[in-house]
């Protein structure tokens, strides 16, 4: 079929709550900072109870990728599942209004839009407590083979693989993308998660991912590895990934495809103020280059640039647009969409 | 009763949409800048498609106003109507996380909790497209007698009066408080709003408010003058109020009190970011001072400490602990709360 779009990303399709507390509510309600926990709705109300008043606004891992890519001038279509409610009509106005399309219905029953409660510490670290709501509903069933036959790369969050039945769907769209000749990318999302899942995560990263993204934490997890040069060797071995992103917060990233390897230093910024977002935009930056046929150095470059903007900020998506900075730092790009 | 409140609060219920756009978009939409407009719930979504991403936050002119007073230490109560639905949810947790009484249940069926659509302009400037929703039911039956028959004073917002029910609801509110002998209070919210309904306001504040808040377009509103003391004379004759506070921006405020009259000024600012909420938070440091027993000038000082601290920055609700500020620029105050 025709190519439609740039990228098709699969999420858990949530909307944050932020509030601000200090480290002993974290330590009262024994969370460990800067994570990612799964909680049941009845938790996540008994801790939302005792959070002080907050803000909403549209999250999710792999939306705020989409969020960036629509950013960069890229096409892209988001799958992922909400109810009939405010909160996801929340998150369908704010893809829809970017020109993302998210055309999954919303379900009429069952368990509310997910919700994550994100904790913001004094020193701008956020734990988060996710309550995947509609999220955790999603299956085979719901992906669009329409939107993944059509799309240069599918892109899919680590986290969806906390469900059996996220991962069959996962694995199911690996093989809509590939039997169409596009390809498949995945960011591992957490170490935690990775640390759940770690056989179903290398299986996965073996047999069905083109472009894999992850942080240092969150590759040594993967192999279980204590230095990260050690977990690029074994990456090397084991991983059988096209190309390999791999992120080193203030040390920038390392980018690699066989023999060829790019050491991309992390852009500048006056001052970090909320690194939230900055893997999600960073996967967006490169995809975006990646999708319009640009080489990987340009690519690593723009996906610096897209994780420096949204680390200068409060909130998970990009605030400037980001194909106007891209311009102004770069100059024009040598775009030449891939087939 | 014995007092439990400082103050009772009653007003429409609303989760705030925020979203930034330009000047061609107002007037695309036709919407006059700068105002609040009420619309049905198909325009309030036929215009939130058209908007950008938005962040949502708790708004209402009078809860603001309840923020601000829990946030000055005063002890207060909300009273008004939300849904069984996520904002109702928001917008009940935001309450109560800062220690103020909103024990309405939500309504099982009938209309979502309201919103505002806020229009944010480059020049800083908010136009709101309010979905009265859940809100729009609030009526006699939805008072909270004994919450009122227990506030020092029991305060309005003048959005309420573009319903008769809600104007019903108001009159009755207020003999509940004065047959207790507790006192009445209400903003006139809106020169539009004053305008839609200027003989009904006149009739409330001629016979039923103690205490009037109003900016300068509202009170020549009301009394269709062209100069602002043109509109203090009248009042003299015609209002009958005890106490008349009127705001005048940078030009600071007068409050009179039959033959007291003090000029407040205003509060210096660094930047002035967002006006919006400034007259709320103003009524709120009044009645904060007032219920203590503070003398006239001393209450206005607060009004004007806590309406700056909510211009300098984005959001109607004060974000610094006002107690603590109040306590940094006025030192100790002689607090010795009202019978």
């Amino acid at each position: 079929m025709a190519i439609k779009f740039d990228v098709a990303g699969i999420g858990n399709a949530l909307v944050d709550v932020v509030a601000h507390v200090d480290d002993g509510f974290l330590a009262e309600q024994q969370l460990a900072k800067g994570t990612m926990a799964l909680v049941d709705s009845n938790a996540a109300d008994f801790l939302y109870a005792k959070l002080p008043p907050g803000v909403e606004v549209s999250g999710g891992s792999c939306a705020n990728t989409m969020a960036a890519i629509a950013s960069l001038g890229g096409k892209g279509a988001y799958i992922g599942k909400v109810r009939d409610d405010y909160f996801g009509q929340v998150f369908r106005h704010d893809m829809n209004s970017i020109g993302v399309e998210f055309s999954n219905e919303a379900a009429t029953d069952g368990p509310p839009t997910g919700r994550c409660l994100v904790l913001v510490s004094p020193d701008a670290q956020r734990t988060m407590c996710t309550d995947l709501g509609a999220a955790s509903t999603l299956g085979v069933a719901d992906l669009k083979a329409g939107l993944i036959q059509t799309s240069r790369v599918t892109y899919m969050e680590g986290y969806l693989f906390d469900r059996p039945e996220a991962q069959r769907a996962f694995i199911r769209a690996a093989e809509y993308a590939h039997d169409s000749g596009y390809k498949v990318a995945i960011s591992l999302s957490d170490p935690f998660c990775v640390d759940r899942h770690r056989d179903a995560f290398r299986h996965l990263v073996a047999d069905h991912i083109d472009i894999l993204f992850a942080n240092e934490d969150e590759i040594m997890s993967l192999y279980e590895a204590t230095v990260f040069d050690d977990a690029i060797q074994k990456l090397h071995t084991e991983g059988r990934v096209d190309i390999a992103c791999l992120t080193r917060s203030a040390k920038g990233s390392v980018i690699i495809q066989s023999d060829e390897v790019h050491v991309i230093d992390a852009e500048p910024v006056q001052e970090v103020v909320d690194t939230t977002g900055a893997g999600d935009a960073y996967a967006a930056g490169f995809l975006y280059g990646y999708t319009q046929g640009l080489n990987l150095g340009l690519c690593g470059r723009i996906a610096a640039i897209a994780a420096a903007e949204v680390i200068s900020h409060n909130g998970a998506r990009p605030e400037q647009n980001l194909a106007a900075l891209v311009a102004e730092k770069l100059g024009p790009l040598p775009i030449k969409p891939r087939d």
